[in-house]
């Protein structure tokens, strides 16, 4: 990665390759950066990150860049947001490649806070998004969306941006920040973006990371059972726990594969349907030896126009 | 209370008379006054409060006034903090003599948002200031500081203020939003201003409405509590559980008095202390009839350079 000192810059002098991008690792630096931007008008982009950046970011990334005249990623292994037996110690990292991707992506500030920057030793203000956080991975993930919620009204506050960046892979987690935001009267617009799928169908994800070959071979059924799933909608299946015995069933066919859930939910309470409705959502979470995989889809007939009108 | 409207102001022209105080009821609304005075790199105060005003809010519009360029007060009982058995119903309003007083201390901008403004139906998103909630009026009002963080981040972010200047008379809310500031990044600074009392000492509060004569000569007890309290730190005292029972004794001298808590504690952490230290805490609640109370003060020794340095 280049780097062009500003102090050799002369005004007015544009550099025919890519922009400078800078890194900023504390708060008060990426307040100060974003601050500067602001008071002049411009928009902001954000796509806060956990790193080892795939092209699901990287999608993100290529969305902010071309709604808004700054870009800010950040990677930040969000420690409130992992229960007490799960894999924030081996959670996978590639700093310099993740700051490649981010750097040909466009960003132009990449903010690496330290978890000591964002948490004071003293702790203890969290946002609760009630009941949204409460079924699907809320219900084996007990305080997940609590540290998720809390992390991205930190990073909100700090940043300001206009407009933010979310996969929906991440369907809950998307609806509690949506919740957040409106409830809480931030500016920021939440813009949701469609999960990246490996040539199988495999949502990309940085625990696919974790997977051995055989392991990555038997990931498929995640995506095998939403497919078969969405032809049951497309046949007019109406009974949900038809689908869930019929998605579940897909699942267990691999050897190294057990469903955590398997749900037919309301696209925004994300409560449980007994009839599956049009705008429907098929989420599921499963295990794959001791990776936890998740992933979703919305349900939705196209309209025929066959009433007439 | 008169109002010159706007149309009628040719550009460039002064009233020698006090300026208007423009009226803002919806959330939309506010946030685009305050945007559009922040664009400019204006300052902007905020005193945020329940209404029925008196000497205290008073002091704490005069502050804010004296240190902003544009100054915001708001009016708003929130359901919020309020208990199932508390006074959320009978809370005292008087709309129009606020208003005045608003204006006379020279209010910019005036919020009175509805509850429904403010909380959708389904509002389920909630700040916990964890904690430093617990303890005092924590302990009696569950869920109390919770309403009140939830509020007053609400309130910071549909208006961004500079400032926010709040009483020491609710010296635990204000711990409290000073920890919910700091640990959530937020950018406004948080004014503390001492408590307007009344000329026996009685802290001003809009619930010392709810007393009736009777009372409200028994309500001294609050204040001569904790007077008896500071005579017994400048004498030297040490022990915690010597002050909590002489302040005790003294309310119940009263016959409509009794003490809800009395407690000495770190004046940051709210803890109780068995060893009375320098720049302690002493707070007590008291129940007049029906009526609860509060209050409290900082005990500072005056360093008196007996020491020779």
């Amino acid at each position: 990665m280049q780097v062009y000192p500003n102090a050799f810059q002369p005004e007015g002098f544009f550099f025919l390759g890519k922009p400078v991008m800078e890194t900023l690792t504390s708060v008060a630096a990426m307040k100060h950066w974003s601050r500067s931007h602001l008071a002049k008008g411009e928009s902001l982009g954000f796509v806060p990150t956990m790193g080892y950046l795939h092209e699901g970011h990287v999608s993100l990334l290529h969305r902010g860049r071309s709604e808004n005249r700054k870009l800010v990623a950040s990677i930040f292994v969000n420690p409130t947001q992992f229960g007490p037996q799960e894999d924030l110690a081996s959670y996978p990292k590639a700093p310099e490649a993740d700051a490649l991707k981010c750097e040909e992506a466009g960003v132009d500030a990449l903010f690496l806070p330290t978890a000591a920057a964002m948490y004071g030793p003293d702790f203890h203000t969290y946002v609760d998004v009630e009941r949204i956080s409460d079924p699907l991975c809320g219900a084996s993930r007990a305080g997940h969306f609590r540290g998720v919620a809390t992390v991205v009204l930190k990073l909100f506050n700090i940043l300001r941006p206009s407009a933010a960046y979310f996969g929906m892979k991440d369907y809950q987690q998307l609806q509690v920040i949506k919740t957040m935001v409106k409830e809480l009267d931030l500016d920021v617009r939440v813009v949701s973006c469609p999960t990246i799928r490996e040539d199988d169908g495999l949502a990309m994800s940085s625990r696919n990371s974790y997977l051995s070959p055989e392991e990555r071979k038997q990931a498929v059924c995640l995506f095998q059972a939403i497919e078969q799933a969405r032809l049951m909608f497309e046949l007019g299946e109406r009974d949900a726990a038809s689908y869930i015995r019929a998605m579940s069933e897909r699942i267990m066919r691999e050897p190294d594969a057990r469903p955590v859930y398997v749900s037919l939910v309301h696209p925004e309470t994300l409560v449980d349907l007994t009839e599956v409705e049009n705008g429907c959502l098929a989420a599921l979470a499963v295990r794959i030896g001791k990776t936890r995989l998740i992933d979703n889809m919305l349900f939705e007939r196209m309209e025929t126009g066959g009433n007439g009108r």
